[in-house]
């Protein structure tokens, strides 16, 4: 095809990199080079300090925010994770314990611990969920503590993609009485002035983009066409939510809603840029302000609590205290690292090995599913600039 | 090649389907076009009732039964559950409490529920069993109980093909005296007339149909050659056990022996059709006369108990009480629903969040064994169909 | 090509082969013609005697010796459970009682057990290892005794590849005082002249044949260009460590040193033969002078402890008290089975159920690291060819 200007403009990044970091925005610019399609925010903290800002691509500005689906999981856990420091919360301590419901059907012994590394497996409710159980998840608490477990609590962990949200609402409304998004906003959020809502603000609206779907290229599409979506079962339940709806006609559930935008959901409606992310991972690590965790609460929720085929993906997963850990196919830090990633591509994370954060959101979503591998790489190459410099 | 009429009139399905559930057999019509070799007997039953009832291909005729290999087990299965419900054998008991020469080589604390969900590392025994070992099963018992457990108990769990049926058959006779054949009989079958035998009378035999051994594509056959089958190690066992025997010149040990077929070993040796799969596991829910279980023993007998890579298969597998459960490379269900498949492609199954049973016998045996993903499919639009009538 | 007579000389193997087992060299011979790239060292005892010696190729000749990298792990192991048979060292026991120091950051309660089968998750340390903590040893236990584990205990096993070693070389020096290496030489080697060693006496240094880098085919050089290291992880860990340094210049840090040959760590620095890896193995089942292990210390050490996805290398894996155990991808051996390989392909095994033990050695390193499927192969034909002969 034929470039115009405004096409080569989009294919370079634009912002800031400190010396030393050159060689992340270089690569990020060949992804940008090498599909016209792709546009990216990528923001990296080390020591607190911004030494990557940059924004590439037609479909995002640096101003711009957007949805990141699961990786706003990770604004939620930090959040829950401050009720660990300040002992509100204790990780070996039944759910019944805080939310006497809970223990129906045989659930009476599964621990918080358990609970928030997707073993206690509650990955749906019979009859399935409505929005509504979703957006304000007190109704869906209610059909989760009625629930018998998809399998004998200790026989596996499977990624609760919609649940663990509704999940970790409920607790932090059972320890404090107000709501997991009004706790982020005033504890975490606001204090720092940090990029990312959870139930974005009318006034946050005019930098809204649209979540663009996947663009995936023939041999993709042809992937997916021979990989149809499930009637049921656990792994459709995730697939469907996320990527699309197999019922024909059906609305559009997600980011691009204002009713998801404006509740923020803590599964998927968090909205923000990439350099909020990395504010946010900052933030958990002891900067932007009054340290919000201690080293004690950073070990005790970033340590591995899950790791092996996962019963609701079917592939190999990782998790901590709901932190999504590097592992072998995606290997974004340390074995310190923690964050979350996005049905989108997008994720952010802390490494306290390196202490540095990072955030990252590309457009369209990207194929096909989850972390993006382009964030792996990108994120390879910063902690060799760190390690350079060090 | 030119299509005789014959040809034709076995290239579609002849039998019942109720209204509503056409979308069934137009998928079973189009398996049976796509591949003139195939031929298949499927039925369905919801709240009870066979909604249902099809025969297509030259191999198979809708009086016809044959041999299914493992799905076998789901008969043996449904008959220790009704020990389960009757307060007899209990899963939380030691096994060497019903059993005590278990005990040896250090399995006195082997559970029941452990045993029957594949995580003795019983998965063969020293010197191998012989043919009298699997077919009457008291001789196989006593050498399974002398055995050295293949793993650390707790550390693994793997499909014990052939011993499980053994296995069973000695819980059975220790807790009621008789043979888990004779119970199944007894108890289950004759009282409800269900078409699928442990143990095939005489006068049933001349509706059986011998089994077609695979028929691989020549990319299939390619395959199989590049994948030869190892001298010994679990895997190879189970291989050779329901595949080829390596020895040249070994007689065939299946359900194409009188041998096999009048003894009805629990493991490979359940004798019938698909209508009998279907309502065998139809009772297994309440349906077919006063109810076999309670919702209470079928809870428990099928949620899920063991998860992950399969130490013998080598394959993600995922197990109730000896029953398969659903998972991400087979939803045949919801994370209800409870069955055994085949080594021939067949597979029985009750899903009671949608009070529906499902029977299915493929001809000849389907690439690469084990249930065949027609038959996925199948109970796919089932579910599907049954939903849209909910 | 043009075959000189040399070339020729070196595609058939010579050595030693008893009655019923020519087949075994068959089989080598069919390696060494079909790939002139393709040397071995072969060799097997049966009920303690050598029935098969045989090497081959350009690259190895019988007097050889060469380095076996992590295969060196089963001579340190089988020293370990010398420790285990007298009592010494008990398998139930937390570390710490044996080691104080191990007790930091929450590892008190990990048992001796669990740190041998690769669970306490100390795959590394922060900051890294220096060459000195894993030449000498008692540098890098200390720093591992002060580690924060990799993930919760309990949640995981991954091959410790380097830090084993290290590991085992401690407790060593906790329960005897003297290092594994000089436990090895005068209670396990010297007494039966065994042809592998921990610490290469200077005398033998004329018959080191050094390690030849792996020689991909064009298809897998393009395999291993499309799985760039990554630049830290636990897996990047293990690749680089035992095939690239991806630092460009770095020396090279394995048997080709002279300083790794002479200190012998117990992870990767054995030097020997195939017939001094058949020999140990022969030792550690009770042939070759007094048994240095009893019938139940061979049970305990050599029976599954982990198995499943290594959470370090992202591959299937079993392993027993330290010891590799056969699995469906490598089926070297019966249920029995202990041993373990190499980065470079090579394996020692012992097989109790066969009475046989097993040495192989390729060169050059073969590919994709890992005991060589050969090895593999001519194993199941030895087993073949003794049930032939039983």
């Amino acid at each position: 095809m034929a470039n115009t200007a405004a096409d080569i403009r989009h294919r370079r990044s634009t912002g800031t990199v400190a010396p030393g970091f050159e060689p992340v925005q270089n690569e990020l610019d060949a992804f940008l080079l090498a599909d016209p399609r792709y546009s990216a925010q990528l923001a990296v903290r080390w020591k607190g300090e911004v030494i990557v800002d940059l924004t590439g691509g037609a479909d995002l500005e640096k101003d711009s925010i957007t949805g990141v689906f699961s990786a706003s999981k990770g604004a939620a856990a930090i959040t829950l994770a401050t009720l660990v420091r300040n002992g509100r919360l204790d990780l070996d301590t039944p759910v019944a314990h805080y939310w006497p419901e809970f223990a129906a059907q045989g659930k009476g012994e599964i621990l918080v611990r358990d609970l928030l590394s997707h073993k206690a497996g509650l990955v749906n409710v019979d009859g399935g969920l409505s929005e509504e159980d979703i957006l304000r998840s007190s109704s869906g608490a209610a059909k989760l503590a009625a629930q018998f477990p998809h399998w004998r609590p200790g026989t596996a962990f499977g990624y609760h993609g919609i649940t663990i949200g509704i999940l970790m609402e409920e607790l932090a409304r059972r320890v404090t009485g107000i709501s997991l998004q009004e706790l982020y906003e005033t504890t975490v959020r606001a204090p720092r002035d940090i990029d990312f809502y959870l139930g974005l603000p009318e006034d946050q609206e005019a930098r809204f983009r649209p979540v663009l779907p996947m663009n995936p290229t023939p041999a993709q599409a042809a992937e997916i066409a021979a990989n149809p979506v499930a009637s049921d079962g656990l792994s459709a339940l995730m697939y469907n939510a996320v990527h699309r709806d197999p019922t024909p006609g059906a609305k559009a559930f997600g980011p691009n809603s204002r009713d998801v935008r404006a509740a923020g959901p803590s599964a998927l409606g968090g909205i923000g840029s990439a350099s909020g992310l990395a504010a946010l991972y900052a933030s958990a690590i002891g900067h932007l302000g009054d340290p919000l965790l201690d080293a004690d609460t950073i070990a005790a929720v970033s340590q591995q609590q899950s790791w092996g085929h996962d019963r609701t993906l079917g592939l190999d997963m990782c998790f901590a205290v709901v932190f999504m850990k590097p592992q072998p196919r995606m290997e974004f830090g340390s074995y310190r690292a923690f964050g979350h990633d996005g049905a989108g591509g997008a994720i952010g994370f802390a490494d306290p090995l390196y202490d540095m954060s990072f955030g990252y959101i590309p457009m369209p979503m990207s194929y096909p599913g989850g972390v993006d591998p382009k964030a792996v790489r990108l994120s390879q190459i910063v902690r060799r600039c760190i390690a350079g410099l060090s």
